[in-house]
């Protein structure tokens, strides 16, 4: 006992590096502190920000887009701070994703929608936007997503999330664009669906 | 078969009075045609539009108004073109659904929020408006619910529904805001979701 109560006095006395030192991390955490820590590290390496795909590159934020434009080379880019994600053949059966890039503010997204069937037997559309960067970074910006068609409108506003934090978490907790397939049918013509994607900066 | 032939021959050229000419509605349609007149027939009487009650009450438009006011006394009003439906207690399990009235452009509005469950395990909810009115009323009509808070904001918009055709159909087929209860929750405070309302004039 009395040598247990000397370990965790060295624990939480003691400061361990970042397991992402190496990569110019110069955080010293505490033992408790260090799981959370490097979670979100910003020296933590990029994952591909592909969805769907089995990619399993990692690496540093600066190798992200080059990664993108040699080995995704079906993922189309578009210049502007708004245009159209126009995602085709969303009547296609089982689960389905469609990415496209958008460059603005000298800045590169990676629009993602997703079909998805979260709950048995009930497929929904989830649609959210993500930019190469780092969260800070994420948080200067702002997008919106909308579906117009047949008098009706349909839109969402958040800001970007990091490629770093991903997309999973966003869909999971339906912190995104999420719209029912009869819906997207209703706004879709000839199976292909336009979203309207809007990025601006955010007011200081 | 000459006798079946002479039948169908009737059939295709006598003309039936709608079964609201008592009403007032002076159609005369052919075999054919009646049931879709009648179910779209402006002389039909109304039902009673408030959601998830067991009221049997029907009766002309003109009569609608009071018996709300009269015999649904927990439906509270509001007046002007932009207000907050504060929908309480959202966290309540089970089916629910709130009911509120807003008053504009000399016409009353029902706005409904229903918390169904459609897919089994999978709670939802449901947002649309109805005009105390027609179909042809309504249309002169456009209506946006937004739901806004922590640097997300989420739009609908549509033509209200008349009290004569409901909103089962409505929300059966998706065509309203539907979200989910994560977002709900996201969105509230305390329990209690506040959507605003806004009507508008659509230009002719
Ligand atoms: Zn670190
Ligand atoms: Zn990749
Ligand atoms: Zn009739
Ligand atoms: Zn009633």
């Amino acid at each position: 006992n009395i040598r247990n109560l000397a370990m965790e006095k060295v624990a939480t006395t003691i400061f361990f590096p970042c397991r992402y030192s190496q990569n110019g991390c110069h955080q010293r955490l505490l033992h408790t502190e260090k799981t959370e820590h490097e979670e979100t590290c910003e020296y933590r390496p990029y994952q591909c920000p592909c969805p769907g795909t089995v990619c399993k590159w990692h690496g540093p934020l600066e190798a992200v887009l080059q990664h993108l434009t040699t080995q995704h080379k079906s993922v189309t880019s578009l210049q502007g701070e708004d245009i159209v994600f126009l995602a085709t053949d969303i009547h296609l059966p089982g689960a389905c994703d469609w990415v496209m890039m958008q460059t603005c503010f000298g800045c590169n997204f990676l629009l993602v929608l997703e079909k998805q069937e979260k709950h048995e037997g009930h497929q929904q559309f989830f649609a959210v936007v993500q930019l190469i960067g780092t969260r800070k970074q994420a948080e200067q910006f702002q997008y919106r997503l909308e579906l117009n068609g047949h008098g009706r409108r349909m839109l969402w506003e958040a800001t970007p999330r990091s490629i770093h934090e991903g997309v999973t978490a966003a869909i999971q907790n339906n912190d995104c664009l999420v719209f029912e397939t009869s819906m997207a049918h209703m706004f879709s013509e000839n199976g292909n669906l336009g979203i309207n994607v809007t990025i601006s900066k955010r007011r200081p």
